[in-house]
This record gives structure tokens, sequence and C-alpha cells, in this order.
């Protein structure tokens, strides 16, 4: 019975295991206050990879990886079809905690040990994938892997990019392909049946709802800009007030006529942020004469954000300061087909859910453009996140884990 | 006759030499753009000193020095009298121009000069100083010199300054002693009949009413504060706006609420910066946890500075906000004896003249608490300062330097 396989599968979760499989990993690249620092392709995450492929193979899994170093684990299904993916990542930030992608990742494989344990053939095969550089912090731009398997053009762009000691991208997957020369190359966009992937929430919302799991609906669209305010460098104290050009001035009026619109382009949704400040001269006695400051605007609805943009443009012009794009990407909507998998699993194992807007960029937003895609949320506690002190109930890591392998088994044993 | 004696000396200014005076001192340290950079009692200063040294000597006059290194260039008097004083600082900004501070000095050397063309006598002796380190750029705090003058017990702490390659203020006085010595020192704290310092407006109050002359009245106060605001470092696309502690938000309220009761408290006088600022962690994508800003307060009303400081500590302590006092000085109101022999002196050239309060700190502020003391002022264009751009029409410098020739022959008149 495929209803029982995906329940059978989600009871032989084992809690101690994929918990220990947490403690495991976060040694690679362990920091002194709990947290973990583990660059994309650094030598750490290099043997933290080989412990991920050591393991697989003792799973009976197949592995593979492609042109951007993404890790594919692979359980064979009874039959040929498109395969369903779960996974996430395993660098982390430069403070990172234990559970920002590496728990996605782990509980792919407690997964496929379940699904060992259980003696479950499912009828599509089952990959967990690890995707290259999601967090950015050693390449920019982020999600690396995951953008470059869904367009494997953007990998020409990638390779050139930098790290703060000038070692390319292209060099370390050099590397990573000289670390693993076991391991084959899969071919070039296979077609995927779903992807799924399970993350912590990094925000609040689950925690203060008091709901262990958030069925995510999909994520939130961004626009990032740099805003320059020019003034004029002069004298604190010999420069009449009627007479400054304060750059700084202009600089905190803006952001105010910035935050009003979004909010009343926004509303409830709206999340606006001025976290980057640059200010020149940057003395106690001078008048600075140079703002930038970065605006983060993020919003579900794509509408909101070009009538953001446009009226952004009007705000910079009429205080003649000027702005420049750094990013942008417009909200993705997750698959229906595979949101009701993911909101059924929740319900078999009778746990409360909430459907939630993911806030943060995840591999899942690419994953997206290649496959029907959708993700699972637990709660952060405290919302804390990118931090050491990221943390997150072991008895919601454990119910996510057996949501998802309840989601898994049914997508897997979806007829064609 | 007293009075034509100061006319004398006046009409013997001499503009060819008084403007090729301060070609010349620029030349020690000139930057590729206009500018000067010469850093207090650096290299290339001890050579800008040794030239005044030289030039001191050849006009007749007997050189001193004192335990801060200041210079002190002695015309002797007919009468054994505490003598008039001027003078200013010959160190600069890292961008600097040629008049600040220079100018004060080289106007005094053109008044010896003057005095010996006229072949007068005065009363009593006529001293130019160049004072150590005014800027306070290389060495912390500014006004070393004229500060250690005014209280030699200053200099034990002084000594102790570093510059930014680790070299402290004792170690710079030492090599000055070496450099120079057959210069003496003098007695510490000898009396003084009077101090007048010839400075640049270093603001645009003159120009802007077209007045060639400013009668400097006093030095307004100053109070400098940083402001520490507190927030919670969190995810900018995953934390709803309601859940957030923004450290910059905090802070641009501060701001505009210390903004506001400074103008409150201060009208038309009020000097209020926030010059400098540190967020951290700065980043495009964080919400800011932490925020430090300055705040530079200038009045000339000692208790507008006063309830300042009570006001703005009452906003911080409501806004759960702290504070760390940086630095603070009284208003500094200058001797009426000694404004109306510059005001005099304006008169007698026929010169408009405009009573201005000083915004910037000078060594006259020092000075003050040693002798009765004032300034004068000629317009700074466009009010630019601190800036190799920095300048002076040669018909302001040439009618400030006779103004102050007129004012100190009647100061150095003066019976005792």
């Amino acid at each position: 019975m495929i209803q029982d396989d995906a329940l059978k599968t989600a009871c032989s979760i084992n809690a101690t295991r994929l918990l220990e499989s947490i403690q495991t990993l976060a040694r690679f690249g362990a920091r002194d206050d709990g947290g973990v620092d583990r660059p994309a392709l650094s030598t750490i995450d290099i043997e933290a990879r080989r412990h991920l492929v050591e393991r697989a193979i003792a799973l009976g899994c197949t592995v593979r990886t492609d042109a951007c170093a993404n890790l594919f684990f692979r359980r064979e299904g009874l039959q040929d079809l498109p395969p369903v993916m779960t996974g996430s990542h395993i660098d982390t930030q430069p403070t990172g905690g234990k559970l920002d992608g590496c728990y996605g990742v782990l509980a792919g494989f407690e997964c496929l040990a379940a699904l060992n344990d259980a003696n479950i053939r499912t009828r599509r095969p089952f990959e967990v994938v690890a995707w290259t550089n999601e967090e950015g912090t050693r390449f920019q731009p982020g999600a690396m892997g995951s953008s470059a398997f869904v367009d494997p053009a953007l990998l020409q762009h990638y390779g050139q990019a930098k790290d703060s000691n000038g070692i390319t991208l292209a060099a370390t997957l050099a590397a990573h392909r000289d670390a693993f020369p076991a391991i084959k190359t899969r071919a070039v966009q296979e077609n995927a049946h779903a992807f799924v992937e399970l993350h912590i929430e990094q925000g609040p919302l689950l925690e203060l709802a008091d709901i262990p799991l958030g069925v995510v609906t999909g994520i939130q669209g961004v626009r990032w800009y740099a805003v320059h305010c020019k003034g004029a460098a002069a004298h604190a104290g010999t420069t009449p007030m009627h007479a400054r050009h304060d750059a700084m001035t202009l600089a905190v009026a803006v952001r105010a006529e910035i935050s009003a619109l979004a909010h009343q382009l926004g509303g409830d949704d709206t999340r606006i942020t001025f976290g980057r400040w640059t200010v020149l001269p940057n003395s106690i006695n001078t008048i600075a004469s140079d703002v930038t400051f970065t605006v983060d605007f993020r919003h579900p609805d794509a509408s909101v954000l070009d009538a953001f943009d446009t009226r952004l443009s009007a705000c910079i012009e009429r205080h003649a300061a000027t702005r420049e794009a750094l990013f942008t990407h417009p909200p993705v909507v997750f698959a229906p087909s595979v949101i009701r998998r993911v909101a059924e699993a929740c319900n078999a194992l009778s746990s409360p859910l909430m459907n939630i807007t993911s806030g943060a960029f995840h591999d899942a937003m690419y994953l997206a453009k290649h496959c029907p895609a959708a993700m699972l949320f637990v709660p952060s506690r405290g919302g804390i996140s990118h931090n050491p002190l990221e943390a997150t109930d072991d008895d919601h890591l454990v119910l996510g884990t057996r949501a998802l392998a309840h989601c898994l088994v049914q997508l897997c044993n979806e007829a064609p």
C-alpha cells in the first residue's frame, strides 16, 4: 500500500541517528562558540563532503556530481522515471550554526536510511542533493550550485568569481574534481519529478504561532538597491545650519520616505531593511559629504515590487540622490501538486501546520524553475539564524524529517 | 605719537613680501593638488621651523622655545614689560591649505618686518609665536602647544600621545630639541600683556555679508558625544517588521529628537552635526544590531550647552540608548580691552567690520586663560577650509595684516 509505505518510512525515522548526524557534520569547521564556519569548497568542506559520500555509499546509494560540484546521492526506484529530489546545502556563514542547510541534507540522508530500515522500494528513484555555495559568503552570488544546475550557462560567469584570497570558483571546482576522482559526472539537466527542501525557518513566525511545521507556499521577491546622497564636507563649528549640505540629513529624509512608501505599498507583508551605511569623511567635526545606504525590500507580490521600484525612483529623483540596482528576484510560487503532498504529510502525522511564505532565499527558489517544488519549515528558536545560537527543538527536527519522509515517499510513488 | 606709530606700521606692511612668504612656507610639505601636508614636528615641519628661525634672526629677533616646542620670536621693546603676543600654528591637516594657521604666523612676521622698515620701537616687547600641533591630526588632542603653554602640567599626559606609527610626542619633542640646540628654552608661563590671533574664518559668514574683517568676540563652546543604539541582528527577509529591533531605526529617531532639541534650545546660533556613524554588522540583508553616531553641538552660551546636556541625557534614557561624553569646552569670551583694540584697528583702516563668534577652535581659546586675548578673521572663499581649495583674496590677506599691525602696536604701547 502506497499510503502505508509513506507512513511506515516516516515512522522508521530514527531520532537518535538523525540528531547524531547533525552533531557529526557540525564537527567539520566547528567553532569554539558552538557554531560552524565551513566555507564552500574549502578544505574543511571537502572533508565534510567526503563524510557524506562515504555514508551514502554505505547506505547503498550511487553518488554523482556535476560541473558546479553539486553532489547527488541516489537510491534507485523500481522504475526508470525522473527522480524525486530533496536536499539543501552544507556550506555555512562564517558565524553560522549547525542547522542552516545541513538539516535539509541530513534529513534527506535519514530518509535514505529509514527507507532501507523499512525495506521499502519506491516506484521512482530518490535523490538527496547537497548544493554548492548557497550562502554566497565565499563566492558571490549565493545559490551558485542550484542556479547553475537549473541554468548551466551561468557557470561560465560564476567560474570567474573570486574569494577574498583571489582564488576563483573555477580553481576550486577543479580541486573538487581532483578530490573525488571516482565520482561520475551526471548529465546536464536530467528531468526531475519534484523537489522538496526541508529547512529551518530562520524567522520567528512558527515559534510565535506555536506551530511545529510550516508548509512553504512560495518565496517572497526581493529588490536590493544602493542609494547615494551627495552633500558637501564642511566644518561642523563654522558652517551655519542654513548654509549646509549635509549628506546624512538628506539620507535620513530619503530613508524615511522609502520606508513610508514600502509600508504603504506592501502592507503587513512588507519587509524593508536599510542595513549597510557608508558615511564620508565620517569625522566627528565634519559635515558628511557622501552617504550610501542599501535598501532591501521584499514582498510576495510581484506587482508590489514593481510599484516599489517606480516609486523609489521618483523619490530618489525628487531628492537629487542616485540609486543603483544591486539584485532583484521575482516572487516564487511553489507547485500546488507538491505543496499538497507537504500538507498531506503534516496531516498524516497529526501535526498542526501553517502556510508560510519564505522570507529568505533557498536553493528551492531556483529548483522551482526546473521541476515542481515546495519547501517545509521547522521553527527557529527566537527566530535566530546565521548565528552560532541558531537552534531548533529536537522534537521539531525529528517531526520535520518524518513529514519530509512521508511527503517524499508519496511523491516517489506517483504515477508517471 | 602713539597713534601715528600704529598707522605707520600698518602702512608699512609690504603686500608682496607677505604674499610671497605664504607661498614660501607652503613649499614645505606642498601637495600636488596645491594644498599642504605638514604634520606637527615631522621632518618637513622642522625644516619649515628652521626657515622661520632663520628669517626671525635676520629680522633681529631673539628666538626661544619651550617644553612643548612652541617657538617664540621676540622683538624687544623700550621697557622690560610683559610682551604683546601674536601667532598661530604651522602644522596642517593632511589635506590642508596654505593659510590655516600659517597666515597668522606669517602676518606676525610681516609686522616684525614692517616695524623694522618703519624704524619703530614699541614700549613693550612684541612676540610672534608658532604653537605646536594645533590641528591634532598627528597627535591627539589638538592645540597641544597652546594648552600646555597655559597649563604646563598637561605635558605629562601629552608626552604619551602616539602618532599612527607609534611614535610618542615625547620622542618628537626630544628630536626637536636636538634639531635646534642653539635655541634657548624660555621660563614657564612668563606673563603676557595680550594675545591677538589673526586667522582665516573657515566659514562663510564674512563672505556672505561681504565684509572683509571679523572682530572675534569669543569662541563658541562645544560638547561631543558618542550615542550608542542597541538592536538585535536578524534576517532582513524573515523577520516581520513588528518583531524587529533595528538599531538604525532607533538611531534615526534619536538623531531627529536630538536635532530638534538642539534647535529649540539654541536658536539661530545652533551648530549640530552627526558626523561619524558606525553600523554593525553593516550587511545588506541583516538588520543592524548596533549603531554608534557622534553628536557635535556648539553654542556661544554656556547655559544652552548645559541645558542641551541635560535634555540629551533625558532623550537617550527615554530611548534606552547610551551616551559617552567625548569632549567638552565651555564658550570663550574674549577680553573687551583687546576686542576694542581690534575694532579700533579696523576703523583706523576705514574697513567695514563685523563682530563674529568663532565656530572653530583656535590657540587663542587657550591663550584667553593666560592673558587678555582676542582674534581677527579674514574671509574664507566659499567658507572652504581644511582643504587644498582653501583661499582668501590677496586684498583681504593684506588688509587683515595691516589691521593686526595696528592693533599690536597700540597694545605694545599701552602703559603698564
